[in-house]
């Protein structure tokens, strides 16, 4: 059986967890309190991922780490999302290294230090994150105004991959999403039909946290 | 022939180049004027890339972008750099990752605002990228400290992809790397011995530019 290492605050460990669910693979949730800096420790970081960061996939005696490569090998390996052709896996991946740069990243940092940061932001640098945010919140709903997902008709990880923080409550982060892109919003209504959809709160493990600083 | 659209400020476009070189592959470079907002242009993101960024490698018909794409692509085709086994490959695009997302995008990013930004760039902003480029240089320190190349003891595109912004001069960023990571400045210097190597200047496209804010 897998095993997750994960926290429900982490959109990249939902896109796992969600991925999971919808091949049917049982998995076991490992709780990493990364909230009260697990992942910062000097031997969490020998033992389970030296790039200090959660998701981590244990599959038997192997262990994953950076969501992309989880996702990567996931597809591969049940023969679903994955693509078909190696064409296809090649603009999945690509999806994929956009959404780890652009699209997931800044937004996740704005949302982490928006809502559970050790103190409330610095102004200047959270105005630089939305511009950032919002030019790449642009490129993807431009393409979902002319493709039902990221990569043609049917869902690919690339759709788990880049959903994985857009269905936290808004008000964790303020960024408004569903009054702006529309090619967003409807693309998330038919995420939400993919089997085994379910919201992040609903299955990560660790305790839900009010926003601090909005 | 291969056709890469790139210049010369671009270390993911410097990435690419050197690898061809290593690889022995004759290519034709493709100006990208980036400093004129070419990338921006909708006429020009329609042509050749949605995503707004360079490089992009032309294969016969083919165009593939994202440079974490083309190295894998690269590598593949031409059976070098690229790891032996499943599990090399996976831990290889792990590093494609780490570098995409923490590696090279904070020091590109902080590098382009300081030396060639269209303004000044706040120094909160500054300060904050500072930071992470800290901890991602850190770990990836401590991973050269243990092995002589990113994934074992013989190069692969991790090292291409993690070196891409180390070649151009320090004047750039500002960012000294050679007194406080003794890891990163041994590795440079084997990255150095691979067959290809030039520095970035001397073979990308495009005018080099006097930094303006250092």
């Amino acid at each position: 059986m897998y095993r997750l290492h994960c926290f429900c605050q982490s959109g990249n460990s939902y896109k796992v967890a969600f991925l999971l669910r919808a091949l049917g693979q049982a998995y076991e949730n490992v709780f990493v309190d990364f909230m009260h800096g697990m992942t910062r420790d000097d031997g969490w970081r020998a033992r389970t991922n030296e790039m200090g960061e959660a998701p981590v996939l244990e599959d038997g005696a192997r262990r994953l780490t950076q969501t992309g490569v989880i996702l990567t090998h996931l597809a591969r390996k049940h023969g679903a999302y994955g693509g078909k052709t190696l064409e296809e896996e090649q603009e999945i991946l690509r999806w994929l290294f956009f959404d780890n740069h652009k699209f997931t990243s800044y937004f996740a940092t704005y949302r982490f230090m928006k809502a559970f940061g050790p103190a409330a932001p610095d102004p200047a640098v959270m105005a630089w994150l939305k511009g950032r945010i919002d030019g790449a919140y642009g490129i993807v709903d431009r393409r979902l105004a002319a493709s039902p997902f990221i990569v043609g008709t049917a869902p690919t990880i690339a759709d788990f991959s880049l959903c994985g923080y857009l269905f936290y409550p808004v008000e964790e982060s303020g960024y408004e999403v569903q009054s702006r892109f529309p090619g967003i919003t409807a693309w998330l209504e038919r995420v939400q039909k993919i089997s085994g959809w379910a919201l992040p709160y609903d299955i990560l493990p660790g305790e839900r946290i009010a926003p601090k600083w909005t």
